[in-house]
C-alpha cells in the first residue's frame, strides 16, 4: 500500500516545473560537452580517489575527455552501493537512453558517444532543462563576475560572498576588489562603499540572492568603523601576514556589512554553515572539505535578531544540526529551512531532516532543494532522489500516520518545492 | 499488516488513565475559557509570528479573546503541516465537535462559540480531564506558591527551582525568598536552611518531584560553604552587579544544596537539560528560548555519582543528545529516561528517542511521556501523539522485528505510561 | 512484502561463514564454562545493577557460579525489553536448546545444568564457533601477552595499545614493558625501539591489527623527539606525578609512533573513538565508561593526512559522529568504517548508521560487524542483530527504494560482511 501510494505522490511531484535556487552552473557553458565532464564531478573523482585510485592518474592533466572517463569507469564497480552512482545511472538512462543498470568497462565506450552525440546538438542545454522540468537555475556568481552574455532569466545571477570575508587578506583578492569597484579600499568608510557597489551591480543584473559558506567555528559579531579601519590598515602594509586577529576583525565587519547590504537590496542571504576547507590536503580537485559536526545555530543568534528584516535560507552540513535549524526556524521569521547540501545530500539523511522539517515548521518556510549541480545534467537524478524521498515522508508521515488526503500531501510538496521559492528569491525567479 | 498492527496496539494503550508527570496547569484555573487560551498558547503564537504575523498584533494588550483569535486564525494556514495545528484540530474535534479538519475565517466562529458554551459548564475541567483520561497532573510551582486551595491528589505539587538557582541575585527573587521562609539568607548555612523549609513545605503539601530546568552550559559541582559565604555577601551587597564568577558559585551551591534535599526529602529531582533562554529577544512571550545541541550528559558526572540516593528522570531538549541519556540510564541506577521535551516534542524526534530507549535501557527507568501543558485541553491531543509513534515503534521493533507477542508490547507500553510514573513519583501520585 | 523480502535476504546472508573482526576472546578459555560466564558479561551486570541490583552483592568474592545466575536472573524481568536480554534469549535457544523465551526463576536452573552440560562437551568451543559459522575471530592482545599456545588461523592476534598511549605513566605499565621487551626504556629512541620489536613480535606471530579505544579529547599530533626525551625523563624521574602536560606528550608521541610501525608493518590502526573511562565511578566491573558525544573526526585529520598508507578501521561510539564517518571514509582512502560498537551497537542506531554507509562509502570500505564479545557464545545472536538490520536496509533502501535485484543486495551484504574483512585484515585473516 505504501509503496504504491509513494508511486503515486511521486508521480504527481515530478510533473512540476522548477527553479533550481543553487547551483554552480556555468551560464555561458551549462551543460556537458562529454562525459568526462559527468565523471570528471568532484563527486566521482573523489570516490575513485578515495576507493584507491591515486590522485595523479585522475588529475593527470595529459588526459583526453575519454582517457579520463576510461580511467574512471572501471572504479564505479567499488561505488556502485553510493547513491552518487546511482544519479550517474538514472541520468544515462533518462538523457542518454542507457539501457544498462551499470557503467563498466565492457559498454561505457557506446555510452560516450551516444552522450557526446547529444551534448553536440546546438540546444542540448535547452533540452536538458525541459526534460529535467527546470525554468530557472541559480547561479554562484563570484563578487567580480560579469553578469551579460546570458539570460538573467534562465541563468539567474547570486553574489557569492566567500571570498569578500574569508579571503580578502589575500593581496590577490583585494585587488580583484579593486579592479571590480575601480577603486582600492582604503578605510572601513571605502570597504562598505566598494561591497555597496557590488550589489549595485548584482542587483542591476537581476542577482535573487547573496549567499556564503561558514566554517563551524564562524560566529558572526558586528565590528566598529574604527576596528575596521585599524584591521584594514594592518592589511594593506602587511598583506597575508596581518595577524590573525585583524583578518579575523575584518572577515566579521566583511560580513555584516554584507547583511546590511541584503537588508538594502532585499537580497535573502543564503547561509551555509559547517564546511572545513581542505581537511584533506592531498585529496582532489573539490574533494578535500570536511566538516565538525559540532557547531550551533546560537553562533547566529545575535545576526538573526540584528536583521530582522533580512531573510536567511539556511543550509546545514551535518544532520546533527538539523533539529536546530527546524527550532531556529520555527522561531525566528527570518530563518528558513534550504535544501540538503553536500554530505546531507544523500537518501536517508533527507528522510531524517525533511520528516523532521515538514512536522514543525511553518510550511511557507521551507525551500525543499536545489542541485548544488556545476552542469545540467545532474538536476535531474539529484532532484528524482530529493522528490522519492519527499514522497516517501509524506506518504509515511502525512498519509499514513496522520491520515491527510493525497492532494493535501501534494500540495504541501508543492508549497515547499514551487511556491516558496518564487516568493522567497523574489520576481526575477518568478518570472524565470 | 503494520498498520492495522499499530491501530490495534494503539486502542489499547489508549483506554489507560493515566498520570500526567509535568505541566504547568494552574490548579485554580486548569483548563481554558476560550479560545484564545487555546490559540494564545506559545506554540501557535510563535509559529504564527514565525510565519509573519507582528509580535505587537499578536500581544496587543486592547485585545478581547475573540479578537485575538480572529487575529491568529488565517496565520493556520501557513502552519497546518506543523504537528502543532494537528494538536489543535485533533482536540477541537475531540473536545468541542468540530467536524472539519482545518480552522478558517469561515469556520472559527462556530467553533469559538462551540468551545465558550462547553468552557463555560461548571465542570468542564473534570470533563476534560476523564476526557482524556488523565487522573492526575503534575504542577510546575515557584518556590514561593502557596499550595492550597485545591485537590493535590489531582494536582500534584512540584518544586520548580530555576528562580532559585539562576536567579538569586536578582533582589526581586531574594526577596521572595525571604518573604517565603521568613527571613533574608545572610550566610550559606541560612541560605541552605531557607531551601529546607521550602522543602518541608512542598512535602507536607503533597509535592512529588523538585524539577529545574538547565542550560546547555552548566555543569554542576559542590560549592563549599565559605565559597558560598563569600559569594553571599556579595550577592547582598551589590545585588545584580555581584561579579558573574560570584553569582556562578551561587548558582551551583544552591543546585547541590537541592539535590541533597532531593535525598532527604526522597523526592526525584527531574531535570530538564539544555534551554538557551532569550536567544530570539524579539520572540513572542515564551517563544524566545531556544537551544545549543553541543551538551553532554558527561557534566552532570559527578552529580549523579554524588547523590546515588537521588532518583534523575531527565528530559533533554536536543535529540542528538538523546543516544547519551539512553546510555546513562543504561548504566546509573539513578538515572532514567524522562519524555520528549519541547523542540524534541514532535513526531519523528518521538520515534527516533523512544525506539532507542525501548531497546536499552531497563523498562522500569523509562518515563514515557508528559504533556507540559499549560490548559488541560492539550493533554489529550499530545498524549495521542506520543502513543501513535510508541504504537510504530512497538508494532515495527518489537512485534515485527524481534517476534514479541502483541500483549507483551502493551505491557511494556503500560510499565512506561503508567506503573513507572506511580513508582517513581510515589504514593501520592499513586492515590491521585 | 517488505518483511518476507526482509526474511528472505537474512536467510541469504545468514549462511556464510564469517570472520569476526574484534572480540575479547581469551583463546585459552574461549567459550563459557557455565551460565555465569554468560549472565555475568558486563552487559547483564551492569543493567542488573542499573535496574537496582547492589553492586557489592553483584561483585561479591563468594558467590558459586551458580549462585551468581540465581541473582541476576530475577533482574532480568526489568530488562527483557532490552536488546541485550534478546542475545541472551537467542543463544539459549539456538546453543541449548531452550524453548522459552524468558529466562525466569522458575525456568532457569534446567537451563543452567543444560548449558553447563554442552560447554563440559571437549570440543564446545568447535561447536560454537561451526554454529556460529564462525572461521576465526580477532583477539585483544596486551602489548606483552604471550602469542602462543593457540591456533593463531582461529584465534588471530591484534595488538591493543591502549595501555601503552595512556597509562605508560603508570610504574607497573612501564615495567610490563622493559619486561616485554628486555629493557627499560630511557629514551624517545629506546622507547620506539621497544614499541618497533613489539610490532616484530606481533607481526612474527600473525597479528593482523593493531587497535586502540580514544577519549572524545583526543586529537593526536606528531610530538618531536626532543620533548619526547625530556617527557620521559620526567616520567622515569616522577612516575605518576609526572604533570599532565608530559604524559600527554608522551601519549601523542607514543600514538604516533604506533601509526609509524603500523605503516612498516603493514597493520590496519582500528581506531575505536569517543569513550570515557570510569565517569560512573561506583559502577559494576567494565560498566563504568561513557561518553561524550562532542567529538569530531577533525582532530584526526592531522594523522590521516600523515599516514596515507596506513588504514584505518574505525568505530565510534556515538551515532551523532556516524555522519563523520561516513564523509571521512567517502573522500580519505586510508578511512574506512568499522562495526557498530557498545552504546550504538542496539538495533536502532545500527539500521541508522548503516543506511547512511550503505548509501554513500565506496563498498570496499566498508567492514560490516564486529562482536565485541569476550565469550564465543555471544556471536551468534549479536551477527543475527546486525544482519537483521542489514537485511532491513537492503530491503527498504536498496531493494524496494532503488529498485536493485535481490541478488545484487545480497552481493552488496557480502562484500562487507566477507570480502573486505578478508582483504583488509589480510592473508592470515583469509587462511583462518
Amino acid at each position: 500500500m505504501s509503496q504504491t501510494l509513494r508511486d503515486r505522490l511521486f508521480d504527481e511531484i515530478d510533473q512540476w516545473t522548477l527553479i533550481d535556487p543553487h547551483t554552480h552552473i556555468n551560464p555561458n557553458q551549462p551543460a556537458s560537452e562529454t562525459l568526462a565532464d559527468i565523471l570528471g564531478y568532484h563527486y566521482y573523482t573523489e570516490l575513485a580517489h578515495s576507493a584507491g585510485l591515486p590522485r595523479d592518474r585522475i588529475e593527470s592533466p595529459d588526459l583526453s575527455p575519454k582517457e579520463k572517463v576510461a580511467l574512471l569507469v572501471p572504479t564505479l564497480e567499488s561505488l556502485d552501493n553510493t547513491v552518487q552512482v546511482s544519479w550517474l545511472i538514472e541520468m544515462t538512462q533518462q538523457l542518454f537512453g542507457f539501457k544498462g543498470d551499470r557503467v563498466t568497462a565492457s559498454n561505457w565506450e557506446s555510452l560516450y558517444e551516444a552522450a557526446a552525440q547529444r551534448m553536440r546538438q546546438p540546444n542540448w542545454s535547452t533540452q536538458v532543462l525541459e526534460k529535467s522540468r527546470l525554468r530557472a537555475v541559480f547561479l554562484t556568481n563570484d563578487f567580480d563576475d560579469r553578469l551579460d552574455g546570458f539570460d538573467s532569466a534562465i541563468y539567474v545571477p547570486c553574489l557569492r560572498t566567500d571570498d569578500l570575508v574569508f579571503k580578502l587578506s589575500e593581496p590577490e583578492v583585494l585587488q580583484r576588489l579593486a579592479r571590480a569597484t575601480s577603486r582600492m579600499p582604503e578605510s572601513a568608510e571605502s570597504l562598505h562603499a566598494a561591497i555597496g557597489s557590488l550589489f549595485e551591480y548584482f542587483s542591476a543584473h537581476g542577482a535573487r540572492a547573496c549567499a556564503i559558506s561558514l566554517p563551524p567555528g564562524f560566529a558572526p559579531s558586528p565590528v566598529s568603523k574604527t576596528a575596521a579601519d585599524r584591521a584594514l590598515a594592518q592589511l594593506l602594509a602587511r598583506g597575508s601576514d596581518a595577524d590573525p586577529a585583524a583578518r579575523r576583525e575584518l572577515s566579521h565587519f566583511v560580513f555584516w556589512t554584507l547583511a546590511g547590504f541584503c537588508a538594502d537590496f532585499n537580497l535573502p542571504f543564503d547561509l551555509m554553515i559547517g564546511v572545513n576547507r581542505n581537511v584533506y590536503t592531498s585529496g582532489v580537485y573539490q574533494g578535500r572539505d570536511l566538516f565538525d559536526s559540532r557547531v550551533s545555530l546560537i553562533q547566529y543568534g545575535e545576526l538573526f535578531n540584528a536583521f530582522p528584516q533580512v531573510t536567511f535560507p539556511i543550509s546545514v552540513l551535518a544532520s546533527v544540526t538539523n533539529q536546530e535549524l527546524v527550532a531556529y526556524s520555527w522561531i525566528f521569521p527570518n530563518v528558513m529551512t534550504l535544501g540538503h547540501w553536500w554530505y546531507s545530500n544523500t537518501p536517508s539523511m533527507i528522510e531524517h531532516d525533511a520528516a523532521a522539517r515538514l512536522e514543525a515548521v511553518p510550511k511557507t518556510k521551507q525551500i525543499g532543494y536545489y542541485s548544488d549541480m556545476y552542469k545540467l545534467e545532474f538536476a535531474l537524478p539529484k532532484f528524482a532522489m530529493y522528490k522519492r524521498m519527499l514522497a516517501k515522508v509524506l506518504a509515511e508521515r502525512f498519509v499514513i500516520d496522520r491520515l491527510w488526503p493525497e492532494d493535501r500531501a501534494v500540495a504541501l510538496a508543492r508549497q515547499i518545492l514551487c511556491e516558496n521559492v518564487e516568493r522567497v528569491f523574489g520576481s526575477a525567479a518568478a518570472q524565470g
